[in-house]
């Protein structure tokens, strides 16, 4: 992805959100990245903490927050997104310290951000920023999430030419602005290789893919970096079911669906002497409550596990699992936290 | 709850696992409760650190953790539970001190436990139990989650019959052991009025309920105890719609449906001055990512709202919500934290 972003002359600046990590931030720093996204102010300030002096906060900006962002913005160069509805004058009034704003445009995602359809009112929020004191306006930011429900690379590639479509009529109707046009979800990042338009790239999931990205054909199943070590505690011979201590609240609840609708929750995978091997045949997560999760298994799978066995499993949604388990062991033993959302 | 369990003349000993808060835990203690369940040792651990010395951890317990347990068993009176396969030598071999064992039992759920229509399987455990030096057999554990599942009271009486049924046959096949028997799902708990069999209520989620429950006919909507205050950052005029910072990380993913399929993953409240009302009309929760939620708004809710006010949401499922978010804020203003999972 570094590579992708330079080649292509583009600011690289990964969002952080997925892993959360100081330390897998120093890899990342090794790769010479100096900017990174973020998606809360508290997440800002750790990182800030970590030496991460640029960072754009790519959540619609909440006014009450204005002291806390305001604090950072003293700290750093910050940049805050701004929705729809957001009321800049306050943020602005609040402000002791010089902020950019990004203002989101919402590329079809239909979350967050002005529908680029009505440009009068870009237009009206570009003049009250520009009535700003503290706060200047820096450029479009997009996220085009609706990516994620896409299983195949050519609803990509369309979806990816509308983002790019947008871009242009933005960057023609606001020429005089000059504006810094942000992109960044994992599927198009993956993908594709031109973004004509952008100027900047975003994508976080990819530092570990999961079966989400898997399915929507960002990375192969080899690419997934993150895998649960779960260990099991019960085991039901009727069912060739192992239960295993990993449920809702260190997966969370994001599922995918087999081809005939039946839903998982992730997949099972056989630990090697330095990691792990495609999922196992035939098994799957079944279903999480809290503290469970059931796993369906082939009779291969089944005869070779007992209680008191670790299991790995693949996590369909890395972030979400990452910000559920607060931290990491390496496969070289290594530990470390989480800023802990 | 105490008083339907203190006339029936049964032992209370309510999950811990939803609230997971010494605070309220005290709430219990001032009702008379002494005995109670938790998930996992940590939690264990926490809610002995506050004087809890009589606890059952209602989860099939991972050999990998025996040090721990016996550390617990040290210090309480303590009961683990034990499920098909698990390792009870391997676990007594480890123990320095006496704890009790309770047997899981499927009641229907297809969870975990033995499955009762194998009762020869539930022998030769008990066998196992009673060669063990430090661990002792105490009694039977179900748990009916497939009370979850239902929509009525009926559904609900229908499955509080077969757990007493299988109780029944429990008692009258292991009758010399003298079983305690356990049971603990909400609905069942909240809904039904007698329970012959069982000699232990362990319901947890009662102590806030929420969206789910309310479905599921355990409580009215007005019985709903937690609610999310969750910071507006944008509107859509178009779509009608607000975006919260509220999202996958703080509520988890769990979802009910409306009649016709459409998904909702909480409900808006309009403020009182001192508490909240019954549900927006005509408003949901359609949508949530990692940090965003999304309500689609009746014109009198959206109209209401501006960017940087606060929307109370009745959470769908109040005990990974609460896990999630890690603390409280009563309506008196008193702050108090979870043990954190």
């Amino acid at each position: 992805m570094t590579n992708k972003a330079k080649n292509g002359g583009f600011i690289f600046r990964p969002h952080f959100k997925t892993h959360q990590s100081a330390t897998i931030g120093e890899w990342f720093r090794e790769e010479g990245v100096e900017a990174i996204t973020v998606s809360s102010l508290r997440m800002g300030n750790y990182f800030l903490d970590h030496g991460w002096t640029d960072q754009t906060v790519a959540f619609p900006f909440d006014p009450n927050s204005t002291r806390m962002a305001s604090e950072l913005a003293k700290r750093g160069k910050f940049r805050f997104t701004v929705s729809e509805g957001s009321p800049v004058e306050r943020m602005d009034r609040g402000f002791e310290a010089e902020a950019g704003l990004m203002v989101e445009i919402d590329s079809g995602d239909q979350r967050s951000g002005f529908d680029p359809r009505f440009p009068e009112r870009i237009d009206e929020m570009l003049e009250r920023i520009r009535g700003c004191e503290r706060l200047h306006f820096e450029g479009f930011l997009l996220h085009s999430g609706h990516s994620y429900q896409l299983r195949d690379g050519k609803g990509i590639e369309v979806l990816h030419e509308r983002e790019m479509e947008i871009l242009g009529q933005l960057r023609e109707r606001f020429r005089s602005e000059a504006p810094l046009m942000s992109v960044g979800d994992t599927p198009t990042a993956s993908l594709m290789e031109d973004f004509p338009e952008a100027d900047e790239l975003r994508p976080g999931n990819f530092i570990f893919y999961d079966l989400m990205q898997e399915r929507i054909g960002s990375c192969g199943i080899e690419n997934i970096a993150v895998c649960m070590a779960c260990p099991i505690v019960s085991k039901d011979p009727e069912r060739r079911e192992l239960v295993l201590h990993g449920g809702a609240v260190h997966f969370s609840l994001d599922r995918l669906h087999f081809d005939d609708g039946t839903p998982y929750f992730g997949l099972p995978v056989p630990w090697t002497g330095d990691g792990w091997n495609s999922p196992y045949p035939d098994s799957w997560v079944r279903r999480l409550s809290q503290e469970h999760g059931i796993v369906r298994c082939s009779e291969e799978l089944f005869r070779e596990k007992e209680v008191g066995d670790t299991l790995g499993i693949l996590p369909v949604h890395s972030c979400l699992t990452a910000d559920a388990m607060k931290g990491y062991r390496t496969l070289g033993g290594e530990e470390f936290e989480t800023c802990g959302g």
